[in-house]
C-alpha cells in the first residue's frame, strides 16, 4: 500500500493524508481518525520524502556543534543525543548535527538554518551575553537554548538545570557538617553553567564570611585525567581543603584517584559532592566510597529539548512553557561526612 | 561579498565558483586558483544553501542509528562522532543521524536515502549476515559500512578493527604466562565485533587443546554495571578464573571493582586485558593498577570513515581501498602477571 492507493481508497488527497499521520493540525479529529484507521488496517508506512513535500518540513531537529582539537564529543553530550534521538523517533523526526569552530558557531547557524535541512534546532554550550541568542530570535524557525547566558534578559525559550541553586545547596551541606576548607572542580569557565555553579558556592560561603581561595578551583574540560591532576594540585598547594565540589562525576573519578593515591580517605579526610548527568557510564552509587550527588539527568533533558521544538515545529507548543529551570536532586551517599578535627 | 557579486567580479558562472570552492572535480586547475584566490581576497564565505543549488549534493553524511530502551548511545558512539565530526569540519559538511527502532533500519535507510538529506552513509552496528548490506548495494548512493557482517561476502566498503586478532593475540600472551582458567566479559553477541572477539579467544585455546567454560563468558552491553555483575558471578560460579579478557575498558571498570571487592588483587590473582577503543573518558593507563589493553582509536576510524564518504561523494575514492582492516596495537601494563601458583 502507498500513499497514492491510500488516498484513492479513501477519496482523500495525498496532502491530507499526510498531514494527518504526521500530527499536523489541519486536518479534522474525524477525518484524521478516520485515516489513521485506514493506515493502521492497509499497514501502510508514509515514505518520508512523499511526507516532506506535504508537510513542506524536513522532519529534522538542529545542532551546531563546536568542534576543536582540545574538545572532543563527551560522554555528556552522547547521554543528551540518546534522550534527543528517543524522542525524535517517537514523532518520526531525525535530527542534523553541523560541526564549526567555536568562533564560526554563528554562520554555522545562519547556514543551517538557511539550509532548509532543519524545521528547529537548539542552542548549546552556551557563554556570558551570548551574541547567538539574538541571532537565534532574528532567524525565521523556531529554537530552544539548552541552557542560559548570563548578562542577557531571559527572553528567549530555555530549558536549564537551576545550576546555581545546586551547587549553594551542596555547599550549605558541607558547612553544615563544619567543613571550613573548600575546594571546586569546575567546568571550562567560559560556559555559563560553569559560573553559576561557581556562583552558588560563593553565594553559600559569602552568607557565612568565607570564600573559595583561587588556588583550590580549576576550570577544565570534564575529564578523568583533569580531575586527577587539578585535585592532586589542590593536596599539595596551601592548606589542604576537606570539602571539594566537582562539576561532573567524571571530575571527580580522577579527583578520588588523587584523594586515595595521597593516602586519604574520601568520605572522612575530604568529602566529595559532585554533580551527577546520571550517565550511563558512571554511577556515583557505584565509586569506591559512594558519592554525594546533585543529580539531574542529561538524558531527560535531550528528551524534552526534542519534545519541545517538535511541538513548536507541529505548531503545538502554545501552552508550552517559555522557560523551565530544572531543580537538581541533592542525594546523600558515602563520600561526606563531618569536617576532621 | 556574496556569490552573485563574487560571479560578476570573476566573469564566471555561479555554478563554477561553488563547485570549485567546494572541491568538486568539473573546474579546471587554472580556473580554480584564480576562483580560490579571489575568494580569499575578497573574504568571501560560501552560503551553503546556494551550495547545495550548485553543486546538487546535500553536504551531509547520514547514520541510523538503533534506539532501545535497553541501549542508550554511549562513550564509544560518542567518540566516534566527535571524529566524523573533526572531519566533516574540514570539508564543510555536516551530518544527519536517524534513530530508528532494531527492526525497522532498513526502512530508515531507504528513507534516509529517499529523503536526499544526505549524500552518503555509514552502516554500524553490523549483525552476522547482515540484510542492510545488500539493500544498501541497491540503493543509489555511496556508502561505508564500519565493521563487517559474518556469514556474508566481504564484497562491499568497509572499515574494521580486526577483533579476531586481537583478542587472538590478547589469549596467546595470557597462555604464554601459564594461565589456564579464562573468562570472556563480551559486548552483546548479536553484534559482530563481539562474535569476532570470542572467536579469536576460542582460536587461541583452541590450539592449546582448551576452550572457554560457558559460565565464564558474558555477553551484554558494555557498562560498568554488566562489568561488576558478571565479573562477579564469574567469581561465584565454578573454579576461579585467573584470566579475563573484557571488550572495553568500560566493562573493565567494574570487573576490577568486582575483582577488589572480593579481595582479590588485579594482575596477580586475576589477570585483566580489555580492549580501549581510546575513550577520552576512560584511560587504562589511570586504572588503579593501570591496565594491559588492546588498543584502537575509535575516533580515529570516525575520522577516516568520513574522509572516505566524503570523498566517495567528490567522485575523488578511486584509489580508496574497498576494505581497511586495522589492527589494533598490544599495550602491556600492569594489570597481568604469571598465573598464580
Amino acid at each position: 500500500m502507498n500513499l497514492k492507493e491510500l488516498s484513492n481508497l479513501l477519496g482523500l488527497s495525498q496532502t491530507t493524508i499526510s498531514r494527518a499521520l504526521n500530527g499536523y493540525p489541519e486536518v479534522n479529529a474525524t477525518t484524521r481518525a478516520r485515516i489513521l484507521k485506514a493506515a493502521e488496517e492497509t499497514g501502510y508506512r508514509p515514505n518520508r520524502a512523499a511526507r516532506r513535500l506535504a508537510t513542506g518540513k524536513a522532519g529534522s531537529l538542529g545542532l551546531v556543534m563546536p568542534v576543536t582539537a582540545e574538545q572532543p564529543m563527551d560522554a555528556h553530550f552522547a547521554e543528551f543525543q540518546s534522550g534527543l534521538a528517543d524522542e525524535c523517533l517517537r514523532h518520526d523526526f531525525h535530527f542534523t548535527i553541523m560541526p564549526a569552530k567555536p568562533q564560526e558557531e554563528e554562520q554555522a547557524i545562519r547556514d543551517l538554518v538557511s539550509s532548509g535541512a532543519v524545521d528547529a534546532y537548539y542552542l548549546a554550550y552556551m557563554r556570558e551575553k551570548d551574541p547567538r541568542i539574538a541571532m537565534a530570535q532574528s532567524l525565521p524557525i523556531p529554537f530552544i537554548v539548552h541552557g542560559r547566558s548570563l548578562g542577557l534578559a531571559e527572553d528567549y525559550p530555555y530549558l536549564d538545570v537551576d545550576n546555581e541553586e545546586a551547587f549553594a545547596e551542596a555547599t550549605r551541606y558541607l558547612l553544615s557538617l563544619g567543613h571550613k576548607r573548600f575546594a571546586l572542580l569546575n567546568g571550562p569557565f567560559d560556559l555559563d553553567f560553569a559560573r553559576r555553579r561557581r556562583a552558588g558556592v560563593e553565594k553559600s560561603l559569602a552568607a557565612v564570611g568565607m570564600s573559595l581561595p583561587p588556588e583550590h578551583v580549576s576550570s577544565t574540560l570534564m575529564t578523568d585525567a583533569n580531575g586527577f591532576q587539578h585535585m592532586m594540585r589542590f593536596l599539595e598547594q596551601g592548606s589542604r581543603p576537606t570539602a571539594v565540589l566537582c562539576a561532573s562525576t567524571v571530575l571527580a573519578l580522577g579527583a578520588v584517584r588523587a584523594i586515595r593515591q595521597a593516602g586519604l580517605e574520601v568520605g572522612k579526610d575530604i568529602s566529595v559532592i559532585a554533580h551527577d548527568d546520571d550517565l550511563l557510564l558512571l554511577k556515583p552509587e557505584h565509586f569506591s566510597t559512594p558519592l554525594t550527588t546533585t543529580r539531574s539527568s542529561i538524558r531527560e533533558a535531550g528528551r524534552r529539548i526534542a519534545e519541545r521544538l517538535i511541538a513548536a515545529v507541529k505548531g503545538d507548543d502554545t501552552d508550552a512553557p517559555q522557560a523551565e529551570l530544572w531543580r537538581a536532586e541533592f542525594i546523600l551517599r558515602a563520600s561526606t561526612g563531618p569536617a576532621p578535627s
